[in-house]
């Protein structure tokens, strides 16, 4: 961990209490709209809710990770010694990137097969990429050991966009129209936002940039593609099934 | 206590925090979907999270006394004198390990005097099981003391074990047919994912390891284990529950 400027710690530790504020409020939101939704989408819009509970639970940590790493007195920051732990972006994204995908699959109330199915493929594909990019990330330097676990990481992602492109455009086709729009906009909302995050992880290696502006680009990148693809992503599954469950073709 | 490396200590902290996350995530997702639950089976669903709840205290507590049990400065990791408190998985498994069983029984719905009579002696062997290992694991050393009451509370454990597969075998066979699957499932779930515990518990004495390498073997398997056996069997638990309920001739 390198030291930073006063404007950078301050500007990561508000991304970070930004991230606790969206993913709690997007929790209670899910929830407590449950009475809204119609039986069949109710187990999506439940795991929705599970996705940014266990983010929110993670930005706590992750805030409070941050503010024993450094100490801020007058003006300058000084690292206390006590190590910032990644780790939580990673143990958070285990959990939550597969059900992100579940809460997609579960929305379109496929067959009861192709649901099981779908889940496991692509669930376990998720799993995966989020393994793969750990030791990456971990490694702490912007070197080969980073760019080989980051290029091993993209062929489960890239396995997820092609599915979601090709293998879903089917399902999506035989939705009810007044829901074809969301839930192509959900599809991509997944694949932008989710490319978000090889984005950051590469970007210090195609822009030359110092310690301190890598861990701000790193960190306040991930903030925001998380806020977009589970609270923002998770408003989108909310509307789908809220619509659904009000036509009387699909409720 | 052993000293541990860095990467030893930080393995272990993050595996609590996911132990914490995943336990107490999965204790919403059964609650919240108790309303898709025919009357008949929430009280194994209400159990089921019980026990990822009782589960997620205890991850919480476990989690507090390892972050006061070591301090971690520039990299190293030195013992504060304060215990890790180990007594906290046994209080945690002598409540949650009778629950376990106990909702399995309640998910067949078998006749009234059936499950009381396999809930009192499956939850006490069970009870039994938990007694006999603690004073193996809190004598600290790898020897003698942990060899004998490990082997003592294989007893009940095998007790448990046998009655799963042969006492149940008849009444999973009269399940209704969508869920005989599942209930299977369940059952290995059962078998393998605590077949682990001892696993860990007799790890030590199989392969030598120093300190800090049997410390992470057991701490880390041990939540896995806890995972499994406790928020992915209460997934199954949920399913077979929420499969029974759609079906109109177990509704």
């Amino acid at each position: 961990m390198e030291a930073l400027s006063f404007g950078q710690y301050q500007l990561i530790y508000n991304a970070f209490s930004f991230g606790i504020a969206a993913m709690l409020a997007a929790t209670l939101f899910y929830w407590l709209g449950l009475s809204q939704i119609a039986p069949k989408y109710k187990l999506a819009v439940i795991i929705t809710g599970l996705v940014t509970f266990i983010a929110g639970y993670h930005y706590l940590r992750i805030f409070d990770s941050w503010e024993s790493a450094f100490t801020v007195m007058d003006g300058s920051v000084e690292l206390t010694g006590v190590a910032f732990n990644q780790a939580y972006r990673y143990v958070d994204w285990l959990l939550t990137v597969p059900l992100l995908l579940v809460e997609l699959i579960l929305v379109m109330s496929l067959t009861k097969s192709e649901t099981v199915r779908k889940s496991v493929t692509l669930g376990g594909a998720a799993a995966l990429m989020i393994l793969l990019g750990y030791p990456g990330e971990v490694s702490g330097g912007i070197d080969g050991t980073r760019f080989i676990w980051g290029a091993l990481s993209m062929i489960p992602f890239l396995y997820i966009v092609y599915s979601l492109f090709v293998g879903l455009s089917e399902s999506i086709n035989s939705q009810p129209g007044e829901v074809r729009g969301l839930i192509n906009l959900a599809r991509w909302v997944v694949v932008l936002s989710w490319s978000f995050y090889p984005l950051v992880y590469f970007l210090p290696f195609v822009i030359p940039m110092d310690g301190g502006t890598a861990t701000v680009v790193i960190e306040v990148g991930y903030t925001i593609a998380d806020v977009v693809a589970k609270a923002f992503f998770g408003v989108l599954i909310f509307m789908i099934a809220f619509r659904k469950s009000q036509s009387p073709a699909t409720a």
